[in-house]
C-alpha cells in the first residue's frame, strides 16, 4: 500500500534523489513552507493531517492532530523536542513509533569528543600557534604540558550510541572508563555508576565527558556544586546539549583554576553572543555544534530511513526506536 | 664493579635525583660544560675518556677515542646523528652495544599523529575559530568537510614502534592501514609493501603518514614526483624528520591542491624561518617537534635508562637495543 510521507529534511539534491528513488510507489509530501533549520520549530503545515510516516522535525502539535499518522523518523541523534512526558504520553496512547537518527551520528559524535581530548593532550591549540626552537622554554614547556592518556580516568555522562563507540575507540588507549547511567544494563561493557557514587567519581576522573541529552532532569545538571565536586584540573567535555551546563558555573571552575580545560561543542544559546566570557577564556575551546557532521550527511540520513522504511513496511523492529 | 657513566641530559632535579638514587654504587660524571639542547652538538668532554657508560647525546668522535667505554644510551628516539656506515662500522668493531629512548617516546609519538588525524577529521583548526550560527551556510561547510575515518586508507611510511603503537590505536577505527618497510617481517599485523608497490598505494591513501627515520637513504624521500603520485586530496603528515621531505615539493603540493592539508610535527629547518611560505599555507599545520614530549619526560628517560643498566649489568639484552 503505498505511503504519503511527509518529509521537512534540509538536504541538498544528491540526497533528495537518493530519497526518490528509495521511494519509489509511495508519495513524497514537502512542506509549503520549508522550515529554517532542523533546531528551529516549523509552522503546522496542512498536508500534514493527510500524511501516514514523516521523517525530519515534525512539530509536536501537528503529530498531535495528524490522526494517519503511523510512524514518526526523526531527522536528528537529539530529540529534546520529544522527549517530556506530555509527547511520550501521546505517542504510547496512539501507539506511534518513534525513531531517531541516532546511528547516523553515534560515529563522527564520538570522533568529534575523542578529538577534543587528543588536542588537549596533545596541547593542539598552543602548539599550533608556537614556533619555539627546540630546546627554547616555551618548548619545554609546550612538551611538558602533553599529558599521556595511559592509565587516565575518563568518565562518559550518559551512554547511549555515543558512549558505546566511543568506548570502543578508547579501548587501546588502557585509560580507566567509568561510565554515569540511571539504569545500568550491564552491557555496557564499562564500570557503570548512578547518581549515589557519582560525586567520589567525579573528583577521580581526569576527563568529565558530558554526552548527557537535555530533558528537565538535566537542565543544568552541571552546576556550581557539580563543577566544585570535580577532580581539581581536570578537563570537562561537552558535546550533548549545552542546557546541561549552567555556564556561569563552567565559567568560575575555569577562571579558578579547578578545570585545566573545557572542550564544548555545544553552548546554550548557540552561538554565544559576540561578548560572552567563555569566549574570551583562555581553556575554553569551542566548535559550532558539529560533532554530528560529516561529509555527505544528508544522505546517510536518507539512507537510514530508507532502511526503517523497509522495516516498518514489512512490520519489523526499527532500527534507533526511541518511543 | 662500580661504573663511570657519563651524562649529558638536560633534565630537571626530580629526574637527577631518580637517577642518583637509581646509581648509588656507582659514579655519575657530568659534562664540564652542559649541551645546549638534546640535538645540538657537545664539545668533547675531557672526562669522556675514563667512563665505562655514557646516556644522553654523546659526541660520535668522543666515542671512537673513549676506549673504555662499553655501552651507549642515547637519550632520544631519533638517532641520526649515529646512523651512519662509519659509525655502524666502529660499533661494530667494538662490540660497542647502543641502544636509544625509543619506548619512552613511541606512545607519545602515536597519540600526537592521532591528534593531526583527528583535528584533520574533525576540522578543528577552522572550527575552533568559527562562531557560525546552527544552519548557516559556514555551519554547513564545517560539517561537510568532516570526514569519517572509517573504510578509508592509511599508509604508514617507517614501521618501527611509534608505526606499532599506531596500528593498535588505530584498530577500532576500522581503516585500511598498509606499512611501507624495506624488509617485512611478517609481524608487522598490517600488510606490509616495499618501493615497488609505493607508487600504486601511494595513488589509494586518504592519509600519508611519515615516520621515516633521516638517513642518507631518505633525505628527501618525498620530493616532487613522490608528491605527484599521491591520491589527490590526501593528507600528509610528517612526524619523522624534516629532512625526508622535498619542503618546496610539499608546498607545490599544497598550493596546487594535490595535498588537502599537510601535519608537520618536524620541518627542515627547525623553527622555519619567519618569512618562510608554509607558515602562510592556509591548510598546513606546523606543530614545533614536541610529539615525543610528556609530563615527567626526563623522569621517563631516567627510569627507562636504569632499566637497561640493570639488564647491562646482569649481562642481559638490552632494550631498545639499535646496534
Amino acid at each position: 500500500m503505498p505511503l504519503r510521507i511527509f518529509v521537512d529534511l534540509v538536504a541538498p539534491p544528491d540526497a533528495l534523489q537518493l530519497l526518490r528513488e528509495g521511494t519509489t510507489g509511495h508519495e513524497l509530501v514537502f512542506p509549503l513552507k520549508p522550515a529554517a533549520s532542523v533546531l528551529a520549530k516549523g509552522d503546522v503545515d496542512p498536508q500534514f493531517a493527510t500524511v501516514d510516516v514523516a521523517f525530519g522535525q515534525p512539530d509536536t502539535q501537528a503529530i498531535a492532530e495528524a490522526k494517519r499518522l503511523k510512524w514518526v523518523h526523526i531527522s536528528s541523534a537529539g530529540i529534546t523536542r520529544y522527549d517530556n512526558a506530555q509527547f511520550r504520553a501521546l505517542a504510547a496512547a496512539r501507539q506511534l513509533p518513534v525513531s531517531n537518527s541516532s546511528s547516523v551520528y553515534d560515529e563522527p559524535c564520538a570522533f568529534h569528543v575523542l578529538s577534543f581530548m587528543l588536542a588537549q593532550a596533545r596541547q593542539l591549540p598552543a602548539a599550533l600557534k608556537s614556533r619555539a626552537a627546540n630546546g627554547a622554554p616555551e618548548w619545554q614547556a609546550l612538551r611538558s604540558a602533553c599529558v599521556p592518556l595511559r592509565g587516565q580516568t575518563a568518565l562518559i555522562l550518559g551512554y547511549g550510541a555515543i558512549a558505546r563507540r566511543l568506548v570502543e575507540l578508547l579501548r587501546p588507549f588502557e585509560m580507566k572508563l567509568v561510565a554515569y547511567r540511571r539504569k545500568a544494563r550491564g552491557d555496557e561493557g564499562v564500570p557503570v555508576i548512578g547518581e549515589d557514587q557519582l560525586p567520589r567519581t567525579l573528583g577521580e576522573a581526569d576527563h568529565v565527558l558530558n554526552i548527557l541529552p537535555e530533558s528537565t532532569e538535566t537542565r543544568h545538571f552541571f552546576d556550581a556544586a557539580r563543577f566544585a565536586s570535580i577532580k581539581p584540573g581536570a578537563v570537562f567535555y561537552n558535546i550533548g546539549r549545552g542546557g546541561t551546563v549552567e555556564q556561569n558555573a563552567l565559567l568560575q571552575a575555569l577562571r579558578s583554576g579547578q578545570l585545566k580545560a573545557a572542550w564544548l561543542d555545544v553552548t546554550d544559546p548557540e552561538p554565544l553572543p559576540e561578548n560572552h566570557p567563555l569566549w574570551a577564556e583562555p581553556n575554553c575551546f569551542i566548535t559550532p555544534h558539529i560533532a554530528g557532521g560529516h561529509a555527505h550527511e544528508a544522505q546517510s540520513l536518507v539512507r537510514h530511513f530508507l532502511g526503517n522504511l523497509e522495516r516498518f513496511i514489512r512490520n519489523e523492529p526499527l532500527k534507533d526506536r526511541v518511543m
